[in-house]
């Protein structure tokens, strides 16, 4: 924008037209010959306005060359090239000299090289659908944006209509400035398709990944570090597409945290929640009073609850909500919460949830969402790409001479192994069912040694226990309870050990992948202590 | 390549030669002449031939139209376009009543406009480098690519020249393949590059990213899922570039426990070995003696080095490496590790290293690795941006009565400091310095409660404390020795019982951010404890 001979606002005298989606296109002729604007047009587009009874000039008047080889050659050529490029004021007389009258507006878009791709086109007809004279036009037009506009988007017209009728014919330099932007990520975006499947043809497949920043966050993981938050734009729904109902800006560790908490609650065919501390589920529980759910995801850990993020995969209704109780005249009893996730809110939930200031209450749609999307990970100027972690299990298999009743326990197992899921690695889960609600009891996340995420995993499981229990003989009822449990490994036992603290923790069933070269010795080990183990055929790392 | 009247081998009889970049473009002139081929050429590039003697026909001369417009107007034209991209089976007699002669090569790159953007370059210069004529006729004989071939990069000049001169002048359909997929990254990544830079001038940033897939992995970070290395294209180098010398090829999970075990040691002024296990270390030690170093560093947790990944930051000699007792006879005594990385080895260490068949050996470039690279985050189809966590304290503090030697202690806590930058929140580390070298005692990771982190910390350090102990009153030489360590927390203590359950186990310096609304709490209790507390003002967060 250093020009400052840069007209602002161009009268559009000549438009090319030359579009290969048709919508919309119209209304906005109409207007141009309202204003006295000369229509150039070729082959289909052409039809279509003179079908319309819209006056045109043929393209073949300007460039003097006939339309040829099967439409390869419509618009390539020394006039219609100059006439979008020339630069009014320096090259004016050069122009004149040579005959070339100027374009002010090229409507153009391309040939549906992405949808032929799509719809599984053969290469021949992928090589016809390489569009070479719309580039070269929208390239042109967009460099000489000072004196040309260019449309690329039918979605952009009507706009573009108003700002004719607006000013009487013209299109100012904002605009202008604006539509030449577009037209290059147009040009570049179709032209990243065709390069990504030419590669893929060639045996050299390639990622191309296209980011819109949506927003500048305050800082990033650390106060000392910048960060922004990216869209991908060809996404048709995006964790950056989430509503903020409430609340303070979202925070980058806001922003992991959400997605570990929907990841935690996503897929479940009940109602579940999750409570989410550092990137891990703390808690997590499923089935379908919303409000005991709530409860008994919290219970997971009381203490790390506080200042965690909470999801939900339903609806959220006020009953749920009141459970924080942010309206208590003891500020001690109110549930200090970062962030609230759910598909939607009552108003009265949402009104509740207002009580507290600070707390972020974010609307994200799990049925919009692409759960096909594949698990990326950058790390120095590399990436490795693998499918979502997805299927749960192989087959479950009981291997002690103990047996579980594994039809009964399909449900509670299904909810362990999700759990774990989502849970870095290592990971060790004890999950039970109660009055209908299937809970994370306990958990161990992120040990470099198996058996101290066991432990980790016994000792909240426990302490969880102790806190919901009153009544005589603790350690009884611990162990009676954690007899109705299921403890849950995402990978193998290297050793016997771990089933020796689980059993003497009280804990009857353990589910496992399998596949260690000390299986045997493991399974003896539970044959010995009367413990019964499953083989899942599935491990489940998360680094 | 279903168009099975595709001419495999195709006589150059003409080429259209317009470069920006004239690096070795004589040698592909003399050789086409040497074939009777007729060179087409463009303003600079026609100067350099003829200056050389090479004789060639103006473009004008087929265009009939000058070149006009200050060079905007060159090779855009009917003629051209036509010579590019007429089908030459199907439209041969078309072209020849309209007088067209095929061209069938092109020798084309662009304006270089990244070059002038890196320059910093004004809008208006960047706007001139924008090249229209050259993308046109890339990607028209690209289309055409079954009848035309097109080089866009001077590197491939020689293998063409080598080409031509074994078949007499001709180039092969596969070549033309190859030289057209390559065209169209020439011109998707050209536009990708201008409409990323259009996007910043309007106030809409977008990031795009291009990767080229390196390697298809045996499956992702379980059996299940399937998984794939990219490289991205404009790096200088990268993780991906990374050398095997040595053993069975590298897993999804290698990669990311390497990249986590190069970045531990990454940074480091003195000598550094990382003990890596699941994306945490382990194991930590920093000094100059280098198998003193791994013997620190795999004593940070000697169950879970088993299977582990050991980095180094320097040269890796065979005294280091027989700490690994590759060749006892007694295989108990043997070290298991999975991926050893190292800058380089030396032969006989190599050679040591080779002894176990499958043990991965590794050569990173630590001095040609860009550590300027972002921390991105794909989650969902979005993308979290942030700088890489580099500056490891704001000032060091002392905020008890009791004081730290903070000058002779700053290499201490300098280490602990970049060994929490590593280590997954909630995470706590245990550094000490032991007969000149910096050592990782003990770490608590991935917790979403700190205070167990703490007591993680706390039982690794005394359970290593006690396996390298054989004297009398181990508890009294554990609190000795914990007297002289010190207790790292990567984010502030949210209360006072961290600091109590420290001081218990002997801890008497703690280093922790600051921050919290209880840090008064905090810093009584310590002197209610006799223990000296610093403050850093920088929290480390890594999730």
């Amino acid at each position: 924008m250093n020009n400052t001979h840069t007209p602002s606002d161009i009268s559009i005298r000549r438009t090319l037209i030359s579009v290969s989606n048709k919508t919309e296109l119209l209304p906005l002729a109409q207007a141009l010959t309202q204003y006295d604007c000369e229509i150039i047009s070729t082959g289909g587009t052409a039809r279509l306005l003179k079908e319309n009874g819209i006056s045109f000039t043929p393209i073949q008047e300007i460039t003097g060359s006939p339309e040829a080889f099967g439409g390869r050659m419509k618009t390539l050529s020394f006039q219609i090239g100059s006439a979008l490029l020339y630069d009014r004021e320096r090259d004016a007389s050069e122009a004149a000299t040579l005959g070339i009258t100027p374009i002010d507006l090229v409507v153009c878009n391309l040939y549906p090289f992405q949808e032929k791709l799509e719809s599984g086109a053969d290469f021949s007809t992928l090589i016809e659908h390489i569009d070479i004279g719309g580039p070269t036009m929208i390239r042109a037009a967009a460099k000489n944006y000072q004196y040309v506009a260019v449309v690329t988007d039918p979605n952009d017209y009507a706009s573009l209509i108003e700002e004719l009728h607006q000013s009487g014919g013209a299109l100012s330099l904002a605009t202008r400035k604006s539509l030449m932007q577009q037209a290059f990520n147009h040009t570049a975006d179709y032209d990243a398709v065709i390069a990504t499947k030419m590669d893929q043809e060639l045996g050299k497949p390639s990622l191309r990944l296209t980011f819109d920043q949506i927003q500048t966050l305050r800082y990033g993981e650390n106060a000392h570090q910048t960060a922004q938050l990216y869209r991908e734009r060809t996404a048709t729904y995006a964790l950056a597409d989430l509503e903020v109902l409430h609340g303070k800006a979202l925070s980058f560790n806001n922003i992991l945290d959400i997605n570990g908490a929907i990841e935690a609650v996503r897929g479940f065919e009940a109602g579940a929640c999750a409570v989410v501390k550092h990137n891990n589920p703390c808690g997590l529980a499923s089935g379908s009073d919303q409000r005991e759910l709530l409860a008994a995801a919290w219970a997971g850990d009381p203490i790390s609850a506080f200042g965690s993020i909470v999801a939900f995969n339903r609806p959220v209704n006020k009953d749920t909500v009141t459970f924080f109780r942010l309206d208590a005249a003891n500020r001690a009893a109110r549930k200090f919460i970062e962030v609230v996730v759910a598909p939607s809110y009552s108003e009265e939930a949402l009104a509740y949830l207002r009580i507290h200031k600070n707390l972020r209450v974010i609307v994200y749609d799990f049925e919009a969402s692409n759960q096909a999307f594949k698990d990326l990970r950058y790390m120095d100027s590399s990436l490795l790409v693998q499918d979502k972690d997805e299927k749960l299990y192989d087959k479950l298999k009981s291997v002690t001479k103990k047996t579980a009743a594994i039809a009964s326990l399909r449900p509670l197992i299904t909810f362990g192994i999700r759990a774990i899921c989502s849970i870095k690695s290592n990971a060790i889960v004890i999950v039970r069912e109660k009055d209908g609600i299937l809970q994370l009891l306990g958990m161990g996340a992120g040990q470099p040694n198996r058996l101290i995420a066991t432990k980790l995993a016994i000792e909240k499981s426990k302490a969880n226990l102790q806190q919901a229990y009153s009544g005589p003989d603790l350690e009884g009822y611990i162990q009676t309870e954690l007899a109705k449990a299921v403890l849950i490994s995402d990978a193998f036992f290297p050793f016997a050990d771990n089933v020796e603290l689980a059993a003497a923790a009280g804990i009857r069933l353990i589910v496992q992948p399998g596949g260690s070269i000390r299986d045997k010795e493991v399974i003896a080990k539970c044959d010995d202590l009367d413990v019964a183990m499953i083989f899942t055929g599935l491990r489940h790392f998360r680094h």
